[in-house]
C-alpha cells in the first residue's frame, strides 16, 4: 500500500499483538478495512507524523492521516521521551485513524519502568444515558502498570458493557444477546445483536441509569474529550468511520480520529524497585481474595490476555477462511505472492 | 478540635460544597465521624503536610495523618503549581484520611484554565469480579474540564453502581434495593441493602461479569494503585476505617488513606480560548442528542450538582434533626455555643 518498511513493521506488530492477546476482533480481520480505506484514498500511507505544540510534559501530535498504528506508536514514544525529562509525558493526537489494540501502546511504557496509559475515541455507536442518539464510540481505556516478579497489571477495556465485536459474533451465529448491551431506536432494551442496523445503539458501562450507566457515559465522555478536544480531532458523533463502505461525514469539527497517551515514570513518585515490590504485594493480595463458589480464582487485569498469548504462541494463530480469502484477494490486487 | 483557622475553613468549605452540590452523604453527616476519630486520637489536627519526593511534573505528599481535606487541598495546590511550570502536575498523597467530596478538588483547577483530576481509595466494601472478599472501596473518580460560555464538565462518581450512602438510605426506610448493587456472603445477587452487615459486599460498576463488572473492577483497581501504591498509603483491604467505631486494622502496608491529584494546563495542549470554545461545542452537541421518550433532555456531567446548588442556595441547607443533635452534642463537649 506504499507504507515504508518501518511503518509496515509497526502495523504488523500491533495486529499480531491483538491476535496473540486473544482479541482477534482487532487483528487480521481489520486488514481489509485498512486496504479499502487506502483504495478510497481516505488514509495516508506516506505520512509525516509531527509535534505541533508542546510543553515540558505534554505534546499535541498531528498524525497526518496515517494508519492509526503509525501515529499512535510515535505518539507514545513522545510521551515516554517527555516522561524521561519531566517525570510524566502526555500526548494528544489528532488526524489519526483506527489504531488496533489500545493495550499495545500502554504496554510500551513497561520496559522503561513507567506506567502507560492509552485512550482513543471511535465511530459513534453508543448513546448517552437517557438518549437514543449515537454520540460516542466504545472509547477504550488502557492502563499498564509494571510489577517485579508478578506479570504487569494491564487493564484494556471498552467503556461499554461489551465490545462491538461481540455483537457481530452473536449476529453471525443467529443468537440473541443478554439485555443490557443494546437498545432499539426508541431506547427500549433489546436483545437483538443486529439492532444497530435499525437505528438502535449500544449503551454505556452500567447498562441503565439505575445501575450507573451515567458513570459509563462520564468515562466515555472523558476519553472523547481527552482524545479529541485536547488534540483538535473530531469528537463524539463526528468521528470519521473506520471502514470505507461508510461515507465520509458531511460535518467536521476537527481532524480525523483522536487518541490520548500517558507515560508516568515510576521513580518520579518513588524508587522503581520499591514500587514494583509493592505492586507484587498488591497483585498477590488480590489473587488471594476468596472466589465465589464454582470459580477457581480471581483474575488480575491482564491475566486473560497473557493466558491467551501463552496458548496461541504454542498453537499458532487460527486463520479463519473468510480472513484468508480477504488476504488472498488483497495479495492478488497488490501482486504479492501469498501461500 | 485544635485545627488552625486556616485548616478549619478548608474543612468547612469542603463540607459545604458537598451539601450545596446535593451530596449530603459527604457533608455534615460526617462531622461526628471526624470528631470521634479525633477523640480516639486517630487523626492529627495539627499536621505538617509536606512533599517527600518530587520531579518537575510530580510529587508525593505526606499528609501527616491530617483531616483529609487539609492534606487533599494542599496536594491539589501542589499539582496546580507543578502544572504551571511543567504543563501538567501529578500528586500522590499518603497518610491522609477521608476527604469529603472528590469533585471539590478537581474543580480547584478550573479557575486556572486547567483540567482537574482527583482519585481516592476508601474503606474496603467492594468485591472484585468472581470474588466474595471486600477488597476495595467505592474508589471515586472526579474530572473537571472548563468550558467558555457553558458551565464546566464535572464528572464525580464512585466506581460502583451506587454510592454506599444510597444503601444506608434504603436500609433506614426499610426498602429493598434493585439487584445489581450488592451480593451476599456467598456471592449470590441480593436486594437487601443491609447485607454488608452479614458478610455481603458491594459489586463493581457493570454489576456482573456479563455486563462488564470486570471493567468496574479495573477502574477501581487503577484508582487504588494510583492513590496508594504511588504514594505509599495502604491499598485495597488495608485502607483504615474512616469511622472510630471500627477498630484500627492489625496489618498495615503503608501510611493512612491515599489520594491522587492531577492538574493539566489547557494551554500545554492548545490555546485555552480555542479549547474552551470547542468544549462549548462538545457540550452543546451532547445536549442536543435526542432523549428517550419521557425524558426532557440529556444531562452533561455536572448538571445535576449545579441544579442542586442553585436550588439549595435559595432554599438553604436542610438540617436533619439527627445531624443537628450530633452537632449540639459536639458543641457541648467542646464548650462551643451553638444555636
Amino acid at each position: 500500500m506504499g507504507c515504508s518498511d518501518h511503518d509496515s513493521n509497526i502495523i504488523a506488530e500491533v495486529f499480531l499483538a491483538a491476535e496473540l492477546r486473544g482479541h482477534a476482533s482487532h487483528g487480521m480481520i481489520r486488514i481489509k478495512d485498512y486496504f479499502e480505506l487506502w483504495k478510497a484514498k481516505r488514509i495516508n500511507t506516506d505520512p509525516q507524523v509531527k509535534i505541533v505544540h508542546e510543553s515540558p510534559s505534554t505534546a499535541v501530535v498531528d498524525g497526518d492521516n496515517a494508519v492509526g498504528m503509525v501515529a499512535a506508536r510515535r505518539s507514545m514514544e513522545i510521551a515516554i521521551e517527555k516522561a524521561n525529562n519531566a517525570g510524566t509525558g502526555w500526548v494528544a493526537t489528532r488526524n489519526s485513524n483506527h489504531f488496533g489494540i489500545a493495550g499495545y501502546y500502554s504496554m510500551m511504557a513497561l520496559k522503561y519502568d513507567m506506567i502507560g496509559i492509552c485512550l482513543t475515541n471511535a465511530n459513534p455507536l453508543v448513546a448517552p444515558t437517557f438518549s437514543i442518539s449515537r454520540m460516542m464510540g466504545t472509547n477504550p481505556i488502557a492502563v499498564a502498570i509494571p510489577a517485579m516478579h508478578q506479570p504487569p497489571f494491564v487493564a484494556d477495556f471498552a467503556t461499554t458493557p461489551v465490545a462491538r465485536g461481540k455483537l457481530a459474533v452473536a449476529e453471525k451465529k443467529g443468537e440473541k444477546v443478554p439485555f443490557g448491551f443494546v437498545q432499539d431506536k426508541d431506547g427500549q432494551p433489546s436483545d437483538d445483536p443486529s439492532i444497530l442496523k435499525r437505528g438502535g445503539s449500544m449503551v454505556t458501562l452500567g447498562g441503565d441509569r439505575t445501575h450507573g450507566s451515567h458513570k459509563g457515559y462520564c468515562l466515555s465522555s472523558i476519553v472523547d474529550i481527552f482524545s479529541a478536544v485536547f488534540s483538535g480531532a473530531n469528537f463524539g458523533p463526528f468521528v470519521p468511520p473506520s471502514v470505507a463502505y461508510l461515507p465520509v461525514l458531511d460535518k467536521k469539527v476537527g481532524e480525523g480520529t483522536g487518541h490520548f497517551f500517558g507515560a508516568m515514570r515510576i521513580d518520579a513518585f518513588q524508587p522503581a524497585m520499591e514500587f514494583k515490590a509493592k505492586m507484587d504485594n498488591w497483585i498477590e493480595t488480590f489473587r488471594l481474595s476468596k472466589p465465589i463458589e464454582g470459580e477457581d480464582h480471581i483474575l488480575i487485569p491482564g491475566d486473560p490476555e497473557r493466558d491467551a498469548e501463552e496458548r496461541i504462541m504454542k498453537e499458532g494463530i487460527e486463520l479463519v477462511p473468510a480472513i484468508k480469502s480477504d488476504l488472498v484477494m488483497i495479495a492478488r490486487e497488490l501482486e504479492i505472492s501469498f501461500d
